[in-house]
């Protein structure tokens, strides 16, 4: 029985059954152990123990910690590894944790790993190395069931009892023709539910939702999302069941993703490595481009302001009140865009929406607005003690700066996904210097005109 | 089979039928659809429509459609049946959905189902709407297969057979005592690849990891991704097993915990409500006490300004790069502070990481603000044709405010996650106004030193 905190006492037992080598003990224990949990054990530990850990585990157990280890972990293994050990863990390993592996691992490490494969796997694996980044093919796994439409549930289920346990999943089992089509699928629960004398195709159900291998896998998640799958068929242009996708490895995507999102819409270059383990050079590399840029185009906002010059000197009052202007007009806008951009992504606003989307910020920003212009007119009365006509006119420019941002906001990311860019990309920061700018050309221009400059 | 694209050509299909009353065809044809998308069908069709469709499906894809309705047509749906049909769907219901269903609806619609219901399962009900919202009891359900140790599997797949239709899943069936304490659990494929006379303690797993009643919701997410379970067992305080969480129903709550914390980040109240559905009046209040709160906290921008008024006026120059360096202290700040809450939310930064993310921020600021530092100095010499030494203040300006809106930005979310707040409340706003003031008071203070006003 294990609750989270339970973990780490665990682990101290390890250290001390390791520490006596008291292995009989110790192999017992971790193989009670969830294997992301063993995974967690070895990463406390060096080398040497972390191999000798390893090598008391059973083979699936082996292959389940090694594919969960990091990839440095996993190179410092293989290197520690005699041929007959790399070629049992990557024999063990599930195709897609192989191929994931493989993507990122040192040529020659991979050449090595080849080596130890037979020539029907080498191609396989060239096959798989070849699907483009984040496509439905590149996160697949091969250890499906397939049956066939004239099998009996007792034919199919005698497959499963042979075969089951080198399967990623047994639960929903694919049918396919002579040509590798697919014809449908038979979920394990309705064989067990059966006779077991009847046919796979009476069983089978036809209306297959199904990817293509092409297919990019955040829009392979968005069907896992929608449907509630466990596990989702790939198949390639001729409809031939090439591999399928499990509802574990969506859910790293659906995460991935959402970082992204959130890394994208922060001026960051999206990073898929966790921040702890991202070297100060790389954190550096991939935020100065967009600090950069946002530093020059503030140049807009500059020249607007010493191009008023005048104006200020005029009534210096006016000047202090610049960042609050500004601050609410970027503040208003990166809500608009928020979300706006998050209810693009999970499918609730579609492009045809821009003009509800629209009307619905026009009535919106008219009442936000309305609210604080009277409290910033309150507030420049009550605390800044500045003439009234002055504060009438940061009062009315706060209005329409939030309309302004508003619109400029929700409509911007909109504008963004019609023309295929992503998104996230107009969120707070280029928002925010955007909106800057209109702010105060409406700052000044409302200031020409009440207080008559 | 179906990809995407043909889901609106069948509904076209299925509109023909219906306007020619061949109901016989339609309902072959929607018995072949998944539920989900009959939902979308369903929401294209008036009221009376949708009932006729409503009544050509099996009870259990009826139950299924229901509950992926929306609230509001759940309502509709159920207010145009009769007794009998209200009871038939909510029975078929699966408990969670039911329980769902029943929090939102109002309270004469809810008197009506209990009516309908026998006296034990109102207990059981009334139970259930006492669980916190958002904790591991109010998504779980009990619809679960459970088995007794001294079972053999063949006995286990009688039961399976007998009652599997109509559990949420029956591939992980939870092994429980007399007193239903949870003992371990075994999985279907483990069953259906071993000997029928085996006993089931002899093949459960009894390292279970399981959630309390109690536990919140997104601590349970967090379980699910870490180990990529598709269900998991909720216990009460002792132990006892009194429900499963299903994958499918993590996933809307991932996607749910990540929108909020978008939301949050971007200075709105966190909405559940999807964006299209939810009204004005109601989008502006959720918008309007942040960007108040912030508007207000720009009055220390305001007040530094205002009290070095006399700097200002002496070398006009300096006030048109205060957007410039207030936005990239904004930006730099905002950067690291979406790193941290987002490295936090998904468990790659923990509290105690605190000093390593300092050291991290302080050199990745001294590389970013180096870079910033320069280009900003050349922007202003060649394109601003200031005086070198106002280039050379705003120039140092720039490096400092970077270095300070890192340590901000990244230290706040962790020192609000210590106070027990929500560290997504730290995000660009909030940061952007504390970075702002930050900003004023080094450029005055540097131009002060080096301009020698």
């Amino acid at each position: 029985m294990q609750q989270g905190f339970d973990v780490l006492e665990k682990f101290k037992y390890f250290n001390e059954y390791l520490k006596n080598k008291d292995y009989l003990r110790l192999s017992d224990e971790i193989r009670r152990t969830n294997p992301v949990d063993i995974k967690d054990y070895m990463q406390t530990l060096d080398l040497s123990q972390a191999v000798i850990v390893f090598r008391l585990l059973t083979k699936d157990d082996a292959a389940e910690v090694f594919a969960e280890l990091d990839r440095e972990d996993q190179q410092r293994l293989l290197e520690g590894f005699s041929d007959i050990e790399v070629s049992t863990v990557v024999n063990e390993l599930y195709f897609d944790d192989m191929i994931d592996m493989l993507e990122e691992m040192p040529a020659t490490l991979v050449k090595r790993i080849l080596k130890n494969s037979d020539a029907d796997e080498r191609r396989r694996i060239n096959m798989f190395l070849k699907f483009p980044e984040d496509s439905a093919g590149s996160i697949m796994t091969t250890e499906y069931i397939e049956l066939k439409p004239d099998m009996t549930v007792k034919e199919a289920l005698k497959i499963i009892k042979e075969t089951g346990m080198d399967k990623v999943t047994v639960y929903t089992c694919y049918v396919t023709n002579e040509t590798k089509v697919l014809l449908g699928y038979v979920s394990l629960r309705v064989m067990v539910t059966s006779d077991v004398d009847i046919k796979i195709k009476d069983l089978m159900y036809e209306d297959v939702i199904m990817v293509n291998t092409h297919d990019d896998q955040e829009d392979v998640a968005a069907i896992f999302r929608k449907y509630g799958f466990t596990a989702l068929p790939v198949v390639d242009n001729e409809l031939r069941l090439t591999g399928i996708i499990t509802v574990d490895d969506i859910m790293e995507v659906m995460e991935m993703e959402a970082t992204e999102d959130f890394h994208k819409m922060a001026a960051l270059n999206p990073e898929e490595d966790s921040y702890m383990d991202t070297s100060v050079l790389h954190l550096a590399k991939n935020r100065i481009p967009w600090l950069l840029f946002l530093m020059i185009s503030a140049a807009f906002s500059s020249t607007i302001i010493q191009s008023h010059q005048m104006v200020i000197q005029s009534v210096i009052a006016l000047n202090m009140f610049i960042p609050m202007i500004t601050d609410s007009g970027g503040n208003a806008g990166s809500q608009a865009s928020t979300l706006v951009i998050r209810g693009m992504a999970t499918g609730d606003i579609k492009l045809t929406d821009w003009i509800k989307v629209l009307l619905k910020e026009l009535k919106v920003s008219l009442l936000v607005g309305s609210v604080m212009c009277f409290v910033a007119f309150l507030k420049c009365i009550l605390f800044d003690n500045v003439e009234i006509l002055v504060a009438i006119t940061v009062a009315f420019t706060i209005f329409f700066t939030i309309m302004l941002s508003k619109m400029i906001g929700s409509m911007l990311p909109i504008l963004a996904k019609k023309l295929k860019f992503d998104p996230a990309i107009m969120a707070s920061p280029l928002i925010t210097t955007m909106v800057d700018s209109a702010a105060l050309i409406v700052y000044f221009k409302v200031a020409t005109l009440i207080l008559g400059i």
